[in-house]
């Protein structure tokens, strides 16, 4: 006689047989981490840098081996989505799993890939742009790939916690040699004097799309471009400090590790980068 | 006039309003692998080792603040499920993340955390234990808490998948400084004479519940414990390698990188391990 038996899953206090699972309670996204991100973000109505964010997109989909995904797909599903919702300063959200299955490491390369985005309204940033914003500094314990963008963020939110604990908007990571890599969620600058410095593009940072206009603005202003990391004692004694992020651009920082930057106001080439970055976006 | 826009969602080409969004799609778990998980298995009818699963996923919950989870809670619904399921050689695999709530990294301590369980029937491995298996080497991309017991796992499953393509059955992971960690998804040990090795605790590897109880079965057998990390080559020239993983508890390792280990076949120690390891289980 054969046993009996029944492959099982349980939700919360609900039990029910494993084969009437949605494939959204196997998405790979939940048990690995097995997906990529974007965010971008629109300017009264139009998406900015909408190709660079589909090219790292496609960057981090190859680098973990999520093949066959169709990015004129991608770019046609964010535009729909764009026009649906009709808002015209808007963050916008996607990321793409490797798909549904029950969960093994191992992956058969027939999965399908799971798409979802969200499109939100931003709130409006000027306070924030004329206050400056607090930081404060975290070892970073992310991965050895941190040029994907992925959805392996518990090293992020862990310290972007601790930031918010310490009264602090964002967390500012140092490797195990004493150096700032970046953000949890942003790029991060320095201005001293007239040179613009931030961390090199190595495996330790994101290819950050905010950085590289952030840096093209810099050029425009005429400041020295130094690309190499920061220690944070460095970083306190600089003249000035600021963040680079999609939804918002570039952010001053005021505070870093309860020291006062400068004035404890947005310096004068931040502001005037903030205006050099305006004039991208329109 | 109020202009006219809503917050939408996408799932693959479907628009639907972001309101009417299911929790299951606002998990933290996939927007960040913020959740943690637990793999047991029973033998016979009886989960092993039930109270050193339950300890350590306490402390990988604490470990990454998900607080409010009641681990008696815990206890009851996976016995109820393992009750349920009548599978007399069971793996059973359960996570909680943080909870469901529009995607920003800061949390809110007052989200209800997930629970998800699924409980399947083992295969049987009694050839696998005879013929032992092949394993090769991979740079170990991982986090710095991989004694978390989290769902960022995407540095686990790329390493495991490269082994897949090389015809491996595991990926032993290699640090920065050219010493093993551990595998992918098991805890390493060699034996060379009468010492067995494995690599010390720290937050670099799992606290492995396996682990522990081969380091016991290994005294048992008046083996020495050297707890030292090995490098590959020292790994490649041991008399006897094995893995020790939940669902299959100890398993030999016959091919490392290519190089045949011992006479490719399951070694004597090994093969003792397996036996006292079984009297565990009973």
């Amino acid at each position: 006689m054969e046993a009996i038996f029944m492959n099982i899953a349980m939700i919360d206090d609900k039990i029910i047989p494993a084969d009437e699972l949605e494939p959204v309670h196997l998405d790979r996204g939940t048990f690995f981490g097995d997906g990529v991100y974007e965010v971008l973000r629109s300017y009264n109505g139009k998406i900015f840098a909408f190709e660079e964010h589909l090219q790292r997109f496609a960057n981090s989909l190859a680098a973990i081996e999520i093949n066959g995904v169709n990015i004129d797909q991608v770019r046609q599903r964010v535009q729909k989505a764009f026009e649906a919702a009709g808002i015209v300063n808007a963050q916008i959200y996607f990321h793409i799993t490797r798909g549904s299955a029950p969960r093994k490491h191992n992956w058969d390369d027939s999965l399908k890939p799971n798409f979802f985005l969200t499109i939100t309204e931003l709130p409006d940033d000027s306070a924030v742009k004329i206050k400056g914003i607090l930081v404060s500094t975290h070892p970073d314990w992310r991965w050895k790939r941190c040029d994907i963008k992925s959805l392996n963020l518990l090293a992020n939110i862990l310290a972007r916690q601790d930031a918010a604990k310490k009264g602090c908007d964002e967390a500012i990571l140092v490797d195990e040699n004493g150096l700032i890599t970046e953000g949890a969620g942003s790029a991060f600058f320095a201005i001293s004097g007239k040179t613009l410095q931030t961390t090199p593009l190595t495996c330790n940072i994101l290819p950050s799309v905010t950085r590289r206009f952030v840096l093209k603005a810099g050029e425009n202003l005429c400041l020295e471009i130094a690309e190499k990391p920061l220690t944070p004692l460095q970083a306190a004694n600089a003249d000035e400090l600021f963040i680079g992020v999609t939804t918002k651009d570039v952010v001053s920082v005021v505070k870093f590790d309860g020291r006062v930057i400068g004035s404890g106001m947005p310096g004068r080439y931040t502001k005037l980068l903030i205006e050099e970055f305006r004039r991208f976006t329109r």
